[in-house]
């Protein structure tokens, strides 16, 4: 049984001070949903999505997600959603597998979604973390010492250049400082993978070195968020809001410092920063 | 040239009273990335993605997108991003297509997603509201008018029955309510798309009508939780945050009122309550 929250040992740091603390995390882990389906004399298998979630109700989440996704029309129309025994230990209860009736067929080639990797990889934190280290060709630097002066200064710098938040009050930032502080590049998008993207996007075309420079999001810290970070070689990562479990682990097997509740004079750090 | 924001015509709600005002919301437009890729003499084009994103900067998404998730490896592998001229007119300023350098082969079918609707449909707010309209077999019952006592009632409630929100700060919930505000169901998760799926599923499965329900969801109400509840036929939805352009239109084209920035005695709606 997986559980929805992680205990931590966490850096606090008030106006300046640093202390040891403990904290709690929200879990979250790739989930895979499989679907049985086709006659019963030809009945096949189909992995048909994985996504990343908190871990709970799976079996609703597979309900749900088939039925809003319009797979299915009608509850009715699955037999059952049951987490799979004959995963890998490391895999299990990360995979649901979804029967359908066997005379409701479709094809679900048309719906599939891979999130994060490809679909040859594991269901398990560690092979979430491996797919990103596959996938990086530039090295992270480490950040070493933070100063707090300069952490805490980032999100005014960030608020004063979001011009669209200001006037709607509801989309995400990111926003891309030099290791001083200075605000180099700045996105705002309703997606908040999609404004980190654009940012990235941006200082790729612009030629412009990401080894010494720190990203800030508005939100959270998800697990996609600190993988962009990484990919792309930037030694620090900010959020306004909470990581999670697997972001932090990401963060500490791959050199990436990772701050999170960065408000007024506080901020926690979760990896790195000693 | 697609803009990042859209004026609306909506009803503030506060202590009760209501009163025409003019807002302004985020833009949310589908945007597909098609990849140019393979030898010269065997020049593919692939649709690779399609996601829901703020217009603006697209070509630096794309770069973006591409080296974050692992497409490429670097910059200079793609020879250029840009608009697509080629389109329907409905379509212009939604499509990207990215050129590969001929001596990069990747396999892109590997990495496709597909946000919210099949592939064959095409790539503008028209047809991402159709295609959920082509989903839906639960004819919406509409609300009427909106209880001011009922809705500012429920962020508390919600917010008391969040056990991990208690010891994270940083998890998405959505709740189930009924007609009258009692609350039916809650789950909490990283990501507010699984989040709203869980409790549907759960309903589903509980066999509970959602025709008399109230979905009350943490952040913000994107095109793809409006979805959920048009699909389940929930006929209001709530949001602490802000609603976006195409969540409105989804909204107003569907008979589902759709309220926002539920915080304390304020709210604002955005389609219906009238």
């Amino acid at each position: 049984m997986r559980t929805p929250v992680a205990p931590i040992a966490i850096i606090r740091v008030e106006h300046g001070a640093t202390s040891a603390a403990d904290d709690i995390l929200v879990a979250e882990e790739p989930l895979e949903i499989r679907l049985g389906h086709g006659p019963l004399h030809d009945r096949r298998e189909t992995r048909l999505s994985v996504t990343m979630r908190t871990p709970g109700h799976d079996e609703d989440l597979a309900l749900g997600f088939l039925f809003t996704e319009g797979l299915i029309t009608a509850p009715e129309q699955l037999v059952r959603a049951e987490q799979c025994a004959n995963v890998k230990e490391e895999e299990r209860g990360n995979v649901v597998r979804a029967e359908l009736r066997p005379d409701v067929d479709i094809d679900p080639t048309r719906w599939q979604r891979n999130f994060y990797t490809t679909s040859s990889c594991g269901v398990c934190g560690k092979s979430s973390i491996e797919a990103v280290h596959a996938q990086c060709t530039r090295p992270m630097m480490p950040w070493g010492r933070v100063d707090p002066a300069v952490i805490t200064a980032l999100p005014d710098r960030m608020r004063g250049a979001q011009t669209v938040f200001r006037h709607t009050g509801g989309i995400h930032a990111a926003a891309l400082f030099h290791r001083a502080g200075e605000l180099l590049l700045l996105r705002e998008d309703i997606g908040r993978h999609n404004a980190v993207d654009k940012v990235i996007g941006a200082a790729l075309r612009e030629q412009r070195p990401m080894h010494n420079t720190i990203l800030l999001v508005s939100g959270r810290a998800g697990f996609e968020l600190v993988q962009k970070c990484v990919v792309a070689g930037i030694p620090l990562m900010a959020a306004v809001g909470a990581p999670s479990s697997i972001a932090v682990r990401l963060a500490r097997e791959s050199g990436l410092t990772l701050i999170g509740f960065l408000r007024g004079e506080r901020f926690n750090i979760y990896s790195g920063g000693a």
